[in-house]
């Protein structure tokens, strides 16, 4: 199964029930022109959490219905992440959205001991590129979460990539532990990393999946420089997953492909209870609008 | 000054005197329809280091006349590697090109230390990339020679690269110490090293430059990302120079704007007594030129 940009997703998806999205600080115009749309898709219903008063004249400028009862008011960043952190937590919802609020607030209300919404061991960040110049959608992780990986680590990392990609309908996604080389070097630690990784996708470790590692990203998305440089795996020129070894590097190859490639992105935070959503502040309402679509595919 | 792309680059430096190019392992196609390419546009005058048969046979091919003394015939890579190595000790030449050799075996007779030709403390890689999205050439370093760099490594990673721009006639190169974020973490070390450069940077340890860091690529490479989050530094949006935080972040950068990012790549190591090209072994004629081509600036 291959996924080839986000329409495609779309297509795949739009046939599920609604899931319902909570939606954190729901108080800005890119994110509730997204959730509104998605509702209109059918994709999800909204619980928004933010300014009351905003969310209602900003829906009325974007000629979206809203049943009062779907606000919730809350009052500082704190506070709607609180909120919409408890709302989940309580069984309401399948998603939580971030809205206008920085990622730290809402995160920290989430892996609130007491009171959050943590599951797995380890929460990353998986970031959904679709690439004009790659003919499948990639997802690149961790470049937002976890800050230097130790192998334990990047075993969370990888499964929650692997499992995300099994809920969206791939049979075998196929994962690349990227390194600047193909050998395993005593002077780069993170080709030991990989070549471990890649042996416990052999036995099965990560469910159905083929790891391929170490591995750079020339051999793992394209095939001719694979071919040239006699390069064969299942992975080579053919990657869905690259496992960046550093929050660095991975922040790195997501931006890139975005800004210098001219992707398209969709942010998730996996490893809570539910999918996390999360855009830069200056993401489009498209943008927006591809990370809950993405979402509505898990649990 | 700006340059825009490399065929700028070559209007700029078409009219200075040619250069002698010492090629190591010539007897390759692609090298060799670089290399003639560069002396019909008056760049440089060649050695070629080699097996001379083939590369009589392959320059006839190509429709080259080439004067027999141009040629020192050569065995294996490694005597390739050497005898190159040995004419630009003394004096012969002004750039040593990679043939059809891998990196390793000519770099090899470069840091030899009785034989050969290293200069600098710190030998580095830039990789040249003039990509479609964005308005001028980027010079990102290192990905590919030193492993795992420390502050004082990246000093010289970085003074080595401001240089190489000086040369090209660069007045103030503008560099981006890149990591994840933009502000110091002790969980994330290279943001101090990113801190102390640029620090270092002001005070002019690396001449007329300006260097920004810690930044993230989106904010050294697009305009209105920055605007859009409030960042303001004459670095962010036209960097010059993408100072890596590690070999494996240099690495997928450059990977990335090179396939996926539709880029063109020029391969530069610089910090020995000349600039040596280096292009993978999947390059085309046209990279391999372009390689060539930047090496003329240097003396």
């Amino acid at each position: 199964m291959v996924i080839a940009n986000f329409p495609q997703l779309k297509l795949r998806l739009q046939n599920l029930p609604p899931k319902t999205a909570v939606v954190a600080a729901a108080h800005d115009e890119h994110t509730l022109q997204a959730v509104f749309n998605a509702c209109q898709d059918g994709l999800i219903q909204p619980i928004l959490v933010g300014h009351r008063a905003q969310i209602l004249s900003i829906a009325q400028r974007l000629g979206a219905v809203l049943d009062p009862t779907q606000v919730v008011d809350a009052q500082d960043d704190a506070d709607c992440a609180a909120k919409a952190v408890a709302l989940i937590r309580s069984g309401r919802g399948a998603m939580l959205v971030k809205g206008m609020l920085p990622t730290g607030t809402l995160l920290k209300a989430v892996v609130k001991k007491e009171s959050g919404i943590r599951a797995g061991e380890v929460m990353s960040h998986v970031a959904i590129l679709d690439v004009p110049n790659y003919h499948k959608l990639l997802y690149i992780t961790d470049g937002g979460m976890v800050v230097a990986p130790d192998l334990e680590q990047k075993r969370h990392i990888l499964q929650n990539a692997v499992d995300f990609c099994r809920f969206l309908g791939y049979d075998r996604p196929k994962a690349a532990a990227l390194c600047a080389v193909e050998t395993v070097s005593s002077a780069m630690p993170e080709t030991a990393d990989a070549a471990a990784l890649k042996a416990e996708g052999e036995r099965g470790d990560f469910g159905p999946c083929i790891v391929e590692g170490p591995i750079a990203l020339d051999l793992a998305t394209d095939r001719e420089a694979a071919r040239v440089k006699g390069y064969h795996s299942p992975v080579a020129g053919d990657a869905d997953i690259l496992l960046a070894p550093s929050i660095a590097a991975g922040n790195l190859l997501g931006k890139s492909l975005y800004g210098l490639a001219g992707g398209k992105m969709a942010g998730v935070v996996l490893g809570a209870d539910v999918p996390i959503t999360v855009n830069s502040r200056g993401a489009t309402a498209e943008e927006k609008y591809w990370s809950i679509l993405i979402c509505t595919a898990m649990n």
